[in-house]
């Protein structure tokens, strides 16, 4: 086996290799902010933007994330058993939170490792989730960007009405409402989401990777 | 917010348009088999192959995904509670194996849906969970190949002396020794791991995938 061994260590692609060839470098780009804040239209925006330029991107948000990698426990259901669907199935408690925003920091740093802009875009409300990523990665490897725009601006747009139901306590926990958002203290880049468009919004973080080197 | 909406959906990505760019489709190359079968060897060199080939692939198996992802609960301890660490890390029962399978395929399918060749090497011994991904996948996006190495040569290659601790108790639930291997009925390829090389076995996967048009 120490043959193969061998073998397998000297034929193996390095990040550095997969980035020279993606012509751009792996990240984690990560928006937080309340609900309806503009996360996802400003990261899908940003990803059709690196997209353009020739870089290599993808983005995680609740569409490709939450019926799959992080399922609620009814979903899992269809196919596993209830004691399954239970123990790792997630809901919105802290600790199901906690385990959401771990899970998804773990996969983004595997986007990365495979030389590609990891754009996450989840609400992600809790300061020490979000730093426990950020810790888990290489120095420079977290773009924490803050999508800030007011509650009432937020609230005003309720695309899903999801606020409405919440201000009616038909759903518990809302971030925003009835659980705290934590803004982010020092974040890479912070966005005026209450005023500017998300075309600007995208440019803005789009000149930023660039400014880093991290896209052409 | 409407219009942001359909701004959004005008702009995003799909996945042709990186399959295009990226010169290959996405899809999951699934290696199984028993530990020390040669899948992590065979997937690496796989990997190597297809980047000289101008494709994107990536592998996931034990050294990225163990350490992340599927971290054992003890490791999760040093920045979560024991609570969380208990319900979300994962050890080696069945429901764990179930639920580390599960996670891995859900990631495997997040970038073959960015247009990359996700390459698993994991025993995933359960032909059940293994065809949980199968069927969570669009059809001839899973491709089950099966490392099929004699019990005996695996034994004998034994590189981090797991199979000696097995058989002297020391580890427990230990596949192909207590605890069973369900080989693939139909898999797409099967590999004689136990008398070719990694380079020819290597060379048999990138052939079927020329031939499924999957790769040029």
């Amino acid at each position: 086996m120490s043959n193969v061994e061998v073998y397998w260590h000297e034929h193996v692609v390095s990040r550095e290799q997969r980035e020279e060839k993606n012509n751009n470098k792996g990240c984690v780009v990560w928006f937080t902010g309340l609900s309806a804040c503009g996360k996802s239209t400003v990261a899908n925006l940003v990803d059709y933007k690196l997209f353009q330029r020739g870089a290599h991107s993808f983005v995680l948000d609740g569409d490709n994330v939450r019926h799959g990698l992080n399922a609620a426990p009814k979903m899992l259901m269809e196919k596993h058993s209830e004691e399954f669907a239970k123990r790792f199935g997630l809901g919105f408690s802290a600790i199901d939170r906690e385990e959401n925003i771990r899970r998804i920091g773990a996969v983004a740093s595997l986007f990365a490792s495979a030389g590609i802009v990891a754009i996450t875009a989840f609400i992600s409300p809790y300061r020490r989730d979000r730093d426990n990523v950020r810790a888990s990665l290489p120095e420079g490897d977290f773009i924490e960007i803050f999508v800030d725009a007011p509650l009432e601006v937020c609230e005003a747009r309720d695309p899903k009405g999801l606020y409405k139901k919440a201000r009616a306590g038909e759903l518990k926990g809302f971030t925003g409402i009835d659980d705290p958002y934590e803004a982010p203290l020092n974040p890479e880049l912070r966005l005026e989401a209450g005023t500017k468009t998300p075309d600007q919004l995208a440019d803005e973080v789009v000149a930023y990777l660039v400014s880093k080197g991290i896209v052409k």
